[in-house]
């Protein structure tokens, strides 16, 4: 991407972490950042992660070829409005939100140049500059989720960046993609918070604690994210969350009037054991 | 625990770390060991988990100071049932199991000697002796439940194995223990397992599947574990299981009525990771 100039609009974990991995690729662009918290645009500047701290939107936009907004979900649409006049014509813009069909709708809406959603399926629940490595999306999977209107050449430059930071472009629709993050991403955050939920408001909570192992750090890891992520995602999918919230509910239910039936509990788990493992030693795909 | 002779009986991932590790420690005993499998009992003496390779369970636990039994919850009945008439008088039993009121009731049934409920809470979704590590206890919560009549020798018999495996000794009650590990060990695995169920069984799956990333990797980590295992734990602690698995289906119904609320979804947030957040990085504790 040499002799690009690719700003960073939010320069957070995913944001930081883009910049650094773009600087450190074999053909780094120019990395123009923005973030409206001054501290972080200093740190995201003396890490590396940009060659220039833009001093607000419209010059951080100016001379971009492409423009990636990372910031949480419903801030993607005040920087579109924001950035709208001041964009180039010719620019590609891209975000990182975690939802897509709100993301592509704000784009039709406002922007005056090309729009490819993207969302790297790679992040930690330890948000913040702070936490933004080179190496975050190497292997990952990058969805991008162009619609039927979207010029091939805005897919290409967006292509490119993503095989820059080293990971696996994965091209779906936005409805798609939000139905399938629905299943794989949100549902599996909100065991996580329920999970915490439950068990800590018991007047036990300090016994059950001394107890708790490697089996609760894991399935809980999700509700350390980000509580305004969080929140955002269940705003703009709650219409594919919610079934998987209700179907969740009538499993469990399920599973506890089946606690004294050996061989429907050995079927049980059997099953989610295989198609687990077959999950995770996927050929011919890195584990995931 | 030079000089002792320490039997373990089942050597899969705990049996054989256990061994592993006791032969490590600073004093170790002579180890014997015994497995149902001829090819495990020899992998097990191979690796250098067990000093002795034991025929039959009368041979293993004819010289034995303590008695490991390191079996699924519902083999440790037969394995007490087994060695009962052989165990010398002056030993010690405990055992590894997951649920403790159940393997203490049997003990007050069958065995002639002190015995002192185990589980160290410390384990892998990868079993058998194949995967058995001599650090797998290293720094784990070990929980050991005594009742009011166990001598206090035989709490100490236990606890010295304890410290020579590097694991920290809980004392609790059988009762306490199994509430306890309903709520942060039996639900996360029922979590885990409703996950990988409800989302798999859908004619979208494949689609799904493609875009699952470290999120699903963890919370549905543990349905990768021995489904036997998790079997008898459901069995033998369902009273205590069901009242977790009705409540977290009322969350669930609870979120799903809340995702278009954004000021209960941000507390929501908040208060899952701010309660989780404290639980990993506790004072004075090393972290889980």
């Amino acid at each position: 991407m040499t002799g690009q100039t690719v700003a960073i609009l939010g320069l957070g974990l995913i944001g930081g972490s883009l910049g650094l991995a773009l600087k450190r690729s074999a053909s780094p662009p120019v990395v123009v950042g923005w973030d409206r918290d001054a501290a972080t645009l200093a740190l995201a500047h003396r890490s590396g992660a940009v060659d220039y701290a833009a001093g607000d939107l419209t010059e951080a936009v100016a001379n971009a070829e492409l423009v990636v907004a990372a910031v949480p979900v419903l801030a993607v649409r005040e920087i579109f409005a924001a950035i709208a006049a001041a964009l180039p014509r010719h620019a590609v813009v891209t975000d990182v939100a975690s939802t897509k069909v709100a993301a592509c709708g704000w784009a039709a809406e406002l922007l005056p140049a090309a729009f490819v959603g993207g969302h790297p399926m790679a992040g930690s629940e330890r948000s913040g500059i702070a936490n933004a490595r080179a190496d975050l999306f190497a292997g990952a999977t990058y969805c991008l989720t162009p619609e039927a209107t979207t010029p091939p050449s805005a897919v290409t430059r967006v292509t490119t960046l993503v095989e820059a930071v080293a990971a696996r472009p994965h091209l779906l629709s936005p409805a798609a993609h939000d139905r399938a993050v629905a299943a794989v991403s949100h549902l599996p955050f909100l065991l996580s918070t329920a999970l915490v939920d439950v068990t800590a408001r018991s007047p036990e909570w300090e016994l059950f604690r001394s107890v708790a192992a490697t089996g609760f750090r894991d399935v809980s890891r999700l509700a350390s994210g980000d509580p305004r992520m969080h929140r955002d995602i269940c705003l703009t999918n709650a219409a594919e969350i919610r079934p998987w919230l209700i179907e969740t509910a009538r499993e469990l239910e399920a599973l506890a009037a089946e606690l004294d039936d050996e061989a429907a509990l050995q079927r049980r788990f059997e099953i989610a054991k295989a198609i687990r493992d077959a999950l995770i030693e996927r050929d011919g795909e890195p584990p995931i």
